[in-house]
């Protein structure tokens, strides 16, 4: 379905890779566009690994500026040079990033075939900092050792869906039918005006996918992020270790799911897992629990939703 | 044994990583110690992988200032920060590596229980850049787009051995011991002199490992490398793409394996693979058709020598 939202799990380990665990990366398709949401070390080689095509890559967000998050983003780049990729990237992050990665574009990433633009956002306020034709992305701030974002990805509300034989009956001409999709209601030629209502039945609802980085529990949150088709949510600690996810300012699988249960997600997707555990089987089950329709990432993952 | 060299093999493959060859980082073990040469991008995962532990890690040697040699550095770092690594960090490179790497270390890896040390050298000179007890490493220049260095690792002329027949018939004390193993002779109460060799066998020949990263075909090197134990040397090319490697200043398999020959090496190891090949059986046999001791390289791969 061209409307299916797409999540590829490119890293689903935290601040210490695995060798089957790399560094925070998810690739998020909508709509036939390709968005990359944090950027860990090895990034472009589990897009190889997962076969994901880059060459729609254009926005990239990055949710806050620890190493874990964001080191993949000049090697990405410098092989996007490499292979002829000609979408302009543009990186939403932090003020900061582009003074850190300036010194090693420069000098690693020259004659590319499409310019790099930064687009600092303040990880403090709530704000739009994507918006095109069918999608809008806003920030979510979050409560982590740094400054740190999550983001909201909302479809637009879509068209109204027409009821052909409605349509039919009353000749309607085929440039009325635009507005008609909006809302707008039909006026014959002697005047009469047909409701919109009568013509057409309400558009599929808009999908939202909600992703929170790194993050003390934060039940805030859960007014902004109400009825995610699906919600990332990190999950870095098992329940044991609920003093030391507040300590180090990250969540427990029980803690994101109780943020899907009160939100009303849909599916909640967690990851960010601690390379502490050899296995994440407690973890699962410790969000199963609160919050049944979990899934666990895992590198390669892809979910659609 | 305990002389015995340890060469893994963390990247294999060139400036596009491919899923299963990661970008130029090899770890070369020598009497306990360990040295990274190059430091491609995912690095510290293959660390990983191939169970090496870092903990004796010290030196970092890189090549040339490409991305795919030393993108895996601040990752490297951060991580080793994170596990609680003591030894001082020390990387030789050209000199700007510092300003590139400086901004990311200063943000992302705080508060390190080991310092960072530089040592920049000239990659146009032949210069020793590291010297201990036992082993000298010098810098051997290359020619490549921007200025290149190999590296020549060398054990320092070791010990003679004891004949120990002999120095319990001339009744030897224990303290004359560590002169005669150095080549002294031995002089009785008497004045008479006993010459070293009747006292000493010749010492085990000094091991060799030599480093020849991304270069032109370039036979000029040979008598700096000669008799190597091990060459390792860059195979970017298969001979049908002998002037593409000229013009992208590579070498071919055929060339590595001509070097190999000339110089008189014990094995050559070949890497650093085109992201081209989709196999390199062809480059294998292609270097094996000169020079037969040719291992290629894959991820992962342990050689001892």
């Amino acid at each position: 379905m061209s409307n299916q939202f797409k999540l590829t799990i490119l890293g689903s380990g935290s601040a210490l890779p695995k060798k089957d665990r790399f560094q925070s990366a998810h690739l998020l398709e909508a709509h036939n566009k390709l968005f990359l949401i944090d950027c860990g070390e090895g990034m472009q080689i589990k897009a190889f690994q997962t076969k994901s095509n880059l060459s729609r890559l254009g926005h990239i967000f990055i949710s806050h500026l620890h190493a874990d998050h964001c080191l993949g983003l000049v090697g990405l780049i410098s092989s996007l040079g490499m292979t002829g990729h000609r979408t302009n990237i543009e990186i939403h992050s932090a003020p900061e990033l582009e003074n850190l990665l300036k010194p090693q574009l420069d000098f690693f990433c020259q004659d590319l075939g499409f310019d790099i633009i930064f687009h600092p956002f303040n990880p403090r306020k709530k704000e739009i900092i994507f918006e095109d034709r069918t999608l809008i992305v806003k920030t979510l701030p979050l409560k982590h050792r740094v400054p740190t974002c999550g983001f909201i990805f909302e479809e637009k509300p879509k068209e109204r869906h027409l009821i052909p034989e409605m349509i039919e009956a009353f000749n309607i001409p085929i440039k009325e039918l635009p507005l008609i999709k909006k809302g707008g209601d039909f006026i014959t030629e002697d005047g009469e005006i047909i409701e919109n209502k009568k013509l057409t039945r309400d558009p599929s609802p808009s999908k939202k996918f909600v992703y929170c980085s790194d993050t003390l529990f934060l039940p805030k949150i859960v007014s902004d992020i109400e009825n995610a088709d699906c919600l990332f949510h990190e999950a870095t600690f098992s329940e044991e270790e609920v003093l030391r996810a507040k300590k180090t300012y990250h969540s427990t699988a029980k803690q994101a799911a109780t943020i899907a249960l009160n939100s009303n997600a849909k599916k909640l997707v967690i990851g960010h897992f601690s390379s502490r555990y050899p296995n994440i089987e407690k973890i699962i089950d410790e969000a199963k629990s609160v919050f049944p329709e979990t899934i666990a990432t895992k590198d390669g993952l892809q979910i659609y939703f």
